[in-house]
């Protein structure tokens, strides 16, 4: 007699998402100690051991919440009866910079990767579901700010690995139950000030009584979507980019001070709007534009430099960068060049 | 004193949609009644006239409630008096294909198309709003297959023109109230039955009091982006499609039968996945499958014939067609070509 289903189906996901990893690397699973990361920690431990590989647990302590300390050194103290050797339990500082959901992931990355780096970890596994990628998408949605930030989350980035993207909630929870282990309900997860706690809680299950069931699977779809798509128009933007901007020191006359971007208009004209649009923010990006800030509405102005050009002024954008036609070329400096005399 | 400002709003709208058309043209608003394209219908014979431009009324009798053709005679009636003359109900049966949403909405195309050949009309006016587009992009996002279909409706495709996809529901009904019209209420915008009618009354309403106020205007905006995108893609995919089918001729005697689409392997290993899956599916319609049934996953199947190339048999996909590598080709075919002996 085999595992229960579900536990079937994280252990396949976890030994897909390990697949071809060299014999004798070390992965570490990061686990809060919740159903998600905590059927990941387990279904790791077993695979890896059958796999040659060794694996570890993490789990970052935020110091948010009293006794986070104490769930913490739990968690390390489970690890061995998982197969994970070695477990450390990290302190983070949470600062405050772009709101506490933000501050608090940042944090947590930070801490991660020092960990994996100092620990000399192959693969740093996350326990991030279907549901989470589709709470995802819908916060791009709300942003407006396009295909990328509809793009989620990859299965695959750098040292981290999400091998749960294809599997929902509630096979984790199922997974757990399999196990007989016992997941920590974060009260976080349903305080309704967070924006991703509204989503999961409210506008989900809204989604899926308007529109019928499988929705969070059709927004995670959407997702593999959009991110190959962005992936694509990225890659050409590069291309378009080196070549309006390979000229750069020959015109440095023109561009004016050191750090000022200088773009051929004749490179861009031709592109099609997505990848010039692109470009153009990529140049303000280099030329000093903070990316957080600098919206779609600037890059339009940029853009109109170049498709509906009358002679127009300076175009100003975040950071102090100003924007100039000149010569057939676009100039982004942050002290705009005075015209040459 | 000027007009309200909504309904300066809407005119300034067509005002803008119009700019540049041929002196004399003749322009025809499709009319339900409803607030959005009353409004319109108004603006646009005021704005005509001062254009030098003539303007008409189309209003379609989907015949499928008591009472719609009284309706339609009455707009039909009212129009001179908006500036739009000539003026006609076009009567259409609907059918029920794809559903009674899709059905009646191929109907109303046909009918403003053939209308608009008959009377020589250089554009159709269509009333959308940003909310339509906000519903539409819900809707695509709910199918869960990618860009395109997050992509909305656009501004201006072939004949038909959407001025007021900047504008929100509430300023066409603000706009029909300061020029003193009626607008009919149709019953068939509050039939929960209609999935849009639940997006429109339910969803979106519960995206605003969940993720904030500018959610129909996020939406529409990842609207204008992934259609920018999609436009892209589409382009780039095109020509990578002409590069690897470009030798048919020569390869006929592989692809067996007439009809067969065969693209050059080589061609297509090298394109990002985004790019590659739109030229399969591509080549796969262009062979015989219909658009509509052809999903993601058959998609997929046939990129691993050259993603993960380990000898597979033939890939089948919707239509009856067949797909399968040899010599270093895809070649998609109704009936498949039997082994070259």
């Amino acid at each position: 007699m085999g595992p229960p289903p579900a536990v079937a189906d994280v252990r396949r996901a976890v030994r897909l998402a390990l697949d071809g990893m060299a014999p004798g690397s070390l992965v570490l699973v990061a686990c809060s100690g919740g159903a998600d990361s905590l059927a990941l920690a387990a279904a790791t431990g077993f695979v890896a051991s059958r796999a040659g590989l060794r694996a570890g647990l993490l789990t970052v302590d935020h110091d948010l919440q009293p006794g986070s300390g104490d769930r913490a050194a739990d968690l390390v103290r489970l690890a061995p009866s998982l197969g994970l050797d070695p477990a450390e339990a990290v302190r983070v500082h949470v600062g405050t910079e772009g709101g506490p959901e933000a501050a608090a992931r940042q944090a947590r990355y930070a801490a991660l990767s020092e960990a994996a780096e100092r620990l000399g970890a192959a693969a740093v596994l996350l326990g991030h579901t279907r549901d989470d990628q589709a709470e995802t998408v819908l916060l791009g949605l709300a942003r407006g700010s396009g295909t990328r930030s509809l793009a989620g989350m990859p299965a695959r980035a750098g040292l981290y690995l999400r091998p749960l993207l294809g599997l929902g909630r509630r096979t984790t929870a199922r997974a757990c139950e399999g196990m007989g282990l016992k997941p920590w309900d974060d009260p976080h997860n349903l305080d309704p000030r967070y924006t991703r706690v509204r989503v999961r809680t409210r506008l989900l299950p809204a989604l899926e009584d308007e529109l019928g069931p499988g929705v969070a699977e059709a927004l995670a779809r959407t997702a593999d979507l959009c991110r190959d798509d962005a992936d694509a128009l990225d890659a050409w933007a590069g291309r378009a980019y080196s070549a309006a901007a390979g000229f750069d020191s020959a015109l440095s006359d023109i561009g004016g001070e050191p750090g000022a971007v200088v773009l051929a208009v004749r490179e861009l004209e031709g592109l099609p709007s997505a990848v010039r649009r692109r470009v153009l923010r990529r140049a303000a990006i280099e030329a000093g534009a903070p990316p957080g800030t600098l919206a779609a509405s600037h890059v339009l102005q940029v853009d109109r430099l170049i498709t509906a050009w009358r002679g127009q002024r300076r175009v100003e954008v975040p950071g102090g960068i100003g924007v100039v036609r000149r010569y057939g070329t676009l100039v982004f400096a942050r002290h705009p060049a005075s015209p040459i005399s």
